[in-house]
């Protein structure tokens, strides 16, 4: 069965190649750091440095994206190692040109990208000097407003830089700890400390997968979408859930649809997936058929789940009425395994 | 497209309902916990207790069998709270029979099961009063001869204890932590640590996710299996890897494929998954198909990876011809992915 469509979400593609191998090649890096083709893109609060681009002439909307900074800019504040995370993200999946001029011929043309998190003061002062640049904020849905590749690129930074943010002591003893390996480690710093013996998780970034699932009624012309309190009024999306410890994708969509609306769940089938930086989930995106039809929602979890029939949903989706109700954006990936609902059911 | 087959793996059956709605009822937890019928499954150093059942006749093997203990069995551990840890794993998906006995009528009939951890020096004591139990170690491949559906049970238990084992202290500020929510939840003792205010993953069970994958060579008839310096000699199997933050399933195969072979990726297609409590992944199983055919081993990460043909892994896995090499056991999920590829071959 070769016939599974994968879906490039937003949040996935990527301008970079990770490059993995580079991260314990100290000498590499620190020639990239100070290399003037590197690209800095730069952090304050978890919020990525962007600026408006085009739309002087009016002609166009004005499109947010990244700032592309180059070593000079960021300079002073690297040294200041207590304020500041560095991440190497990956080198630029082209070449750079040699007769540019910026490289010399004995170099390996590679274009190397880093994050750099710096602290409010230094972003104060960054932005006193660069007036045009800002801090997206808040981050959702701000961050869908980037172009795709930058998207992925953001993810990738964001997760990393949550996770040292939130992580910064040892959880097997309490010390204190460092970063290595281009910011893809850390290492707790007492020496008798249990997590240096052997390769442990503690050491390495979270990803916590989350399902997310399209569930279709038995009768195949429904599905099944819910709100939580927090949504703006009249939206409503796919259920979703943490995947737990020594559960299978499978088991958790069956698990969260019944825990947060009553409804029993049969077959299951993956569709597709997208990273979520908010700060470190990978979405897994399914498909879900109930075996059974009465909603009892779980008023802790959500406030409300219902029946959709496909025409209120091509409603919405296509012909864009969105009185009765609305979905995430098309970014979203709760809004891909709708409309590939909609497409499937199509071409029944 | 509905024909994906949905594979129930090793680890990933379960007796148990893990009703996560009783985590935050205290009263209910307690009243469970002294319950006579209330199954209690013992760990020490991650290690579950168990015994051999059957073949005493000589008519059968003896069965590897988790000890399903009672809370007279435990209580005199139950109340030392600094050396032992609780997990509520759920409750038994048949409700208990009222004529049992056990039960009197004003009660749920829920059979609650929980995992207790104890230290070594309790576990010393309670070996010797129970001759016929024993801790199964090490517990790979030990756990992988458990009969399925208790499989999934201790892969629940022994993540969530794992978890617990080296996630002690706050990692947010390095403060101690307490227990809450039946063994699912950690809060940080320190008053103002920002790890209290909203909702942070630092409170939650990790679980990893990785990607292993079966990868076809462009002609469909012979696929890459690898090996690393630490299996026993003659085993290959699919290669794996960690799913990095900011990276689709897809992409991570990629990557890794690439990374660890130098052989290039094009489609790839999820087929099933696997929790594997070592110490809490979740094995997300996929075909790959190559669109490039060199081997360049990264020699870090892997010592050998090679191109078998379809007779080759016949001849193993249906023959039982085992001379020239051999794979994972059946329960594990590099065995089911290469069995697949073999059964999809067979009906081309
Ligand atoms: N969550 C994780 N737990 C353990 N190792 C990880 C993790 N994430 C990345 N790694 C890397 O994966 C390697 C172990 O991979 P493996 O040999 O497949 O178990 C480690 O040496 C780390 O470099
Ligand atoms: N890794 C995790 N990060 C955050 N919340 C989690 C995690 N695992 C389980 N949870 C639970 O999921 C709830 C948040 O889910 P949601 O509202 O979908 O973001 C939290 O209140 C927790 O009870």
């Amino acid at each position: 069965p070769n016939d599974t469509i994968e879906y490039e979400n937003y949040f996935s593609r990527t301008l970079l190649d990770r490059r993995s191998d580079k991260r314990t090649d100290s000498k590499w890096l620190n020639t990239k750091q100070n290399h003037p083709a590197t690209v800095y893109i730069l952090f304050s609060n978890l919020n990525p440095l962007v600026t408006l681009s085009g739309g002087e002439d009016g002609s166009q909307q004005p499109e947010v994206r990244l700032c592309r900074l180059c070593h000079k800019d960021v300079k002073e504040y690297m040294s200041q190692t207590e304020k500041v995370t560095l991440i190497f993200l990956g080198v630029e999946l082209q070449l750079a040109t040699l007769n540019g001029g910026i490289l010399k011929e004995e170099e390996d043309g590679l274009v190397a990208w880093f994050a750099l998190s710096i602290d409010s003061t230094f972003a104060e002062q960054f932005k006193q000097k660069h007036e045009d640049c800002y801090f997206l904020h808040p981050p959702m849905p701000a961050l869908l407003q980037l172009p795709e590749k930058e998207a992925g690129v953001v993810a990738q930074a964001r997760s990393v830089l949550a996770w040292h943010n939130r992580y910064q002591f040892c959880p097997t003893c309490g010390s204190a700890t460092k970063i290595e390996e281009g910011g893809y480690k850390t290492t707790c710093l007492k020496e008798d400390c249990p997590s240096l013996q052997g390769v442990h998780n503690t050491s390495y970034p979270r990803v916590d997968p989350v399902v997310i699932m399209q569930v279709l009624h038995p009768d195949g012309n429904q599905c099944l979408l819910g709100r939580q309190k927090r949504f703006p009024p009249g939206m409503f999306t796919c259920l979703a859930g943490f995947v737990e410890p020594g559960e299978t994708i499978e088991d958790a969509v069956r698990r969260e649809v019944e825990e947060e609306s009553g409804v029993k769940i049969g077959h299951v089938q993956y569709v597709s997936c997208q990273p979520w930086p908010m700060p470190s989930s990978l979405m897994i995106g399914c498909l879900a058929v109930a075996v059974s039809t009465e909603i009892r929602v779980d008023k802790n979890e959500i406030e409300d789940a219902r029946w959709f029939t496909r025409e209120q949903v091509v409603d919405v989706l296509i012909k864009g009425n969105q009185r009765s109700f609305f979905v995430p954006p098309s970014r979203a990936i709760a809004h891909q395994l709708i409309k590939h609902w909609i497409g499937m059911n199509a071409n029944l």
